[in-house]
């Protein structure tokens, strides 16, 4: 049998999420990334998603290592679930360890966790594997490319990425070193789609710190700036036009105040000097003298931005003389909480800048002509699209497609697909691992199941009628007329024959069970005939339907 | 005391549906419009919303009519519901009366109903009012702005509104009378501010037929186009370029028939000879002789399209050789849903054409440059905004500033505001009128209160435990161990450690009750205790709150 090399994506694809691939060469494995997902719409009361990791527990052994690309929550949010199951190093830059440590100590994971540090540049061995960090652009510092060498060839594994010529840290993507790698062979690309509906260039970082002066200069208001907390060189960027225009900066709000701790402590962010002032100080300054940098750029219920709107901010007012501005579009599905922040703070007579137009924030993926130079640069033999729905992955499979790639060396995958490489082909594997959702809710992980969730559902949309049964364990009679108790459904005060009815209509397909002659009723039967009978009633009188839920007590 | 005419919006302001304003002149009041809203993710399992008209209803007598500017579910979603409540005649346009009749059948109200068309340029007697209807251009057939005259003076309430100097009937937008009513002299503007957001003009509808045009031609895949079903010009354009091509049309999806039906009956479409068939013909035909036109541009679970997506509609199977064209834009909120249908079809290998750049949709509603041509020719002494958010109205009110009006001639107002213009002033009253939001769920409206809803979440976040309690009346002796049934929660198979647990923190509870002498135990008492005492337990031991509920059951 000849040699493989198997890349087996478990989240990332069909979704913008949870993104996590493992590689297996050799009888050995190693894993890049380990993310985690927002909850849709449909996902009731669930805090987070992370990827199945079955498979990784089953082969844990096998396995070599974690590699990370970059900080982001759909890259890291998994790592201290993951690792409660399969003790495994980590390795990644120094910016990201410095995120990594603040959720292992969340976890108390600290002591049992090995976190290794590589400089982009440098490599790592890890059993049969060899990684190799490459330097990217991307909206969070400290992001890196893998080139993973193995003795069957090269794959070139991007993360999330842009090309960015005017980077505010100075380091341009190393596209010299994918260069390289392209004329030495990279046998596959696995590469991120999240922009690739999107033609042309995604603008530098540097476009919005221009924007920013403009807003900043001849306007005599307070300034607030909202943005996602892991986005330094945004933040950085704030900082610089404050100082440029004599303003003094006040950072608030909880993932804010903990992204510049480590960002500064770790040399990322650079605060010019009797810059950032107490959020108490600042308010003793002319209007005009003042920034805050704060969390909420989603319209998030508890964030800073959205407490300050609905006037629950301790310490800051919003009103007339205020500007803010929000350097961040809104994520896919968060339309509707940005906009009801938008409408409080224009309702409070605020100025409110967020049109997208005006270059308040840039993205951090590569658009089509970047996704086109790396493909260009890297010449791979075969091609994996990740990070994308379905969309996307088929729009950068055309893409590579117009390239001159052939169909049959692109792999478009779902999760938990194997594909499956020789050196001449590659192939989806008739047999898949096992892949999916896993609901993070409360202190529970993956124990509210399919069933839980239908249940829920259901709950919400209609609420439920419990009927309780009292019942003679002797000859199951009813002991008295059922009880009739709602929650999220009528309630009784405005509708109080509808409740008694409900009580007869227990009653009589109650009756209507006459069950053996030995043990008399059955409490199956009984809560069946009692379901059907309240639950077609409901129906019929209401065209709602409840969970009825009947309840027999033997007594 | 002077003279007053007040203005009440019931709906429309601070949202995005639901619009109806009363105006109320000489103790006689008329009503404009009378729509539906969609309900909110947070609304769980409402069907929709419709405006609080209690105001209306203890006034009934005073009403002179209800005027509807056009057939949009958020201009006459409501009406069956207000109708049953309040019977007024009905005054709108032709096109309007056909699909408000429909509602009517659906309702059992078109006997009790007066339904009174009237062509645009004509106008009515209502009462103290003479209400004269003006064309204007929208994304439905027919609509109309209207001229509000009574002794203090005229309004202009614009309704829904674009100008477009190419529309498909040939019927501009009558500028020209409302150029005449400014020089006569308009005492208020009441306007859309939907669109005040963006810059510029709305493109003319017939840029989409010029899409239409470039995608259908040399193209030798089958085509299918979703738009709104109402938008009956852009199904008229989709016919057009059919025929022009040699293809054939065939119409599927409920709304979408019941709209051709209505608008063929009236006259507003006009179907090319030959060119419309039957969906099961049109599949004998070569790929590239059909067009199919149908629902669910919005992702709708149960529009056609979706069906057609995931392989559930009957008569369409999609796949390669196929090209889909969504001409519309997701409406906020719909984005999750809209993308999602998409990446199926890609799935399937459609060829997908949904990029917004690509002038596949225009909007129905005035852009800022539009806006500012309404104010410059009506030259209102007073203005308010309508139909739209908080930042869309206070957009709007600034708009009016920059052309010359003054802040204390503009009016912003809530739901339920009492805007009172004498001929020389204009204010806010301190009283408000009720409004707010009806939910309508099932057969139900306005039953499903602020309580229900609350559970509702709470339900679908955390689910429930029921504690049953059999106590004996004479000693309120606990009769049996408590049972414990959950629902959206952790199952008992899953952790029945805890199923076990619960019954003893339950049972512990109710024996710490110990009651007064003389009746014994308090059933409130008890639930209390039960209730407090296993709802700290499940927080505790699995960091979740279900909504526990406690029954006693006295025997």
């Amino acid at each position: 049998m000849a040699e493989k090399l198997k890349i087996i994506p478990l989240g990332g694809l069909n979704e913008i999420g949870k993104n996590m691939t493992a590689y297996e060469y050799g009888g050995e494995i190693i894993v890049v990334d380990c993310g985690m997902a927002f909850p849709g719409d449909d996902m009731y009361g669930i805090d987070c998603v992370i990827p199945d990791v079955s498979y990784l527990i089953k082969n844990k052994s096998r396995i070599r290592g974690l590699f990370i690309t970059h900080g982001h929550e759909d890259h890291i949010g998994a790592i201290p679930y993951v690792l409660k199951q399969i003790n495994m190093p980590i390795y990644c830059t120094r910016f990201t360890a410095g995120l990594i440590k603040l959720k292992l100590e969340e976890h108390q994971l600290v002591k049992s966790t090995k976190l290794i540090t590589v400089e982009a540049g440098k490599s790592v061995r890890a059993g049969k594997f060899t990684v190799e960090f490459i330097h990217v652009n991307h909206s969070i510092a400290d992001s890196v490319a893998f080139a993973i060498h193995t003795k069957m060839g090269t794959i070139v594994h991007t993360g999330d990425f842009k090309i960015d010529s005017t980077p505010i840290d100075g380091e341009v993507i190393d596209l010299a070193r994918l260069g390289e790698l392209g004329k030495e062979g990279v046998l596959c690309l696995c590469a991120d789609s999240t922009n690739v509906e999107r033609p042309g260039f995604t603008p530098s970082e540097k476009v919005v710190g221009a924007t920013f002066m403009r807003q900043f200069q001849n306007c005599d208001e307070r300034i607030i700036v909202t943005t996602f907390a892991s986005n330094v060189h945004r933040v950085q960027q704030v900082l610089d036009a404050a100082a440029q225009c004599g303003r003094k900066v006040a950072v608030t709000g909880r993932s804010m105040e903990n992204m510049m701790k480590v960002s500064t402590e770790l040399g990322y962010m650079k605060v010019p000097k009797n810059t950032l002032v107490d959020i108490n100080k600042l308010k003793g300054l002319p209007k005009n003298k003042q920034v805050i940098v704060t969390t909420g750029s989603q319209g998030e219920e508890m964030s800073a931005l959205y407490r300050m709107a609905f006037s629950t901010h301790k310490q800051v007012e919003i009103g007339a003389g205020d500007k803010v501005i929000l350097s961040a579009s809104a994520v896919p599905g968060n339309e509707v909480t940005v906009g009801r922040v938008i409408n409080e703070l224009f309702r409070k007579g605020a100025t409110v800048v967020y049109d997208r137009a005006d270059m308040l924030h840039v993205s951090g993926h590569a658009c089509q002509e970047e996704l086109k130079i790396i493909h260009a640069l890297t010449k791979p033999r075969f091609f994996v699209p990740l990070h994308g729905e379905q969309r996307m992955l088929q729009i950068h499979c055309q893409l590579a497609q117009q390239m001159g790639m052939d169909r049959n060396h692109i792999a478009i995958a779902d999760n938990g697909g194997v594909i499956e490489i020789t050196g001449k082909s590659m192939k989806l594997s008739a047999n898949s691992v096992p892949a999916g959702e896993v609901y993070v809710d409360g202190s529970g992980v993956g124990d509210v199941g399919a069933v839980v969730m239908r249940d829920r559902k259901r709950l919400a949309e209609d609420g439920m009628v419990v009927v309780v049964l009292p019942i003679a364990t002797q000859d199951g009679a009813l002991l008295s007329p059922p009880e009739i108790i709602t929650r999220g459904f009528i309630y009784v005060k405005e509708s109080g024959d509808l409740m008694k009815e409900l009580q007869n209509v227990a009653m009589n397909a109650a009756d209507s069970v006459t069950g053996s002659r030995k043990r008399g009723r059955d409490d199956g039967e009984l809560r069946g005939a009692v379901k059907s009978a309240v639950s077609s009633y409901l129906f019929k009188n209401t065209k709602r339907s409840p969970m009825v839920i009947p309840v027999v007590t033997r007594l």
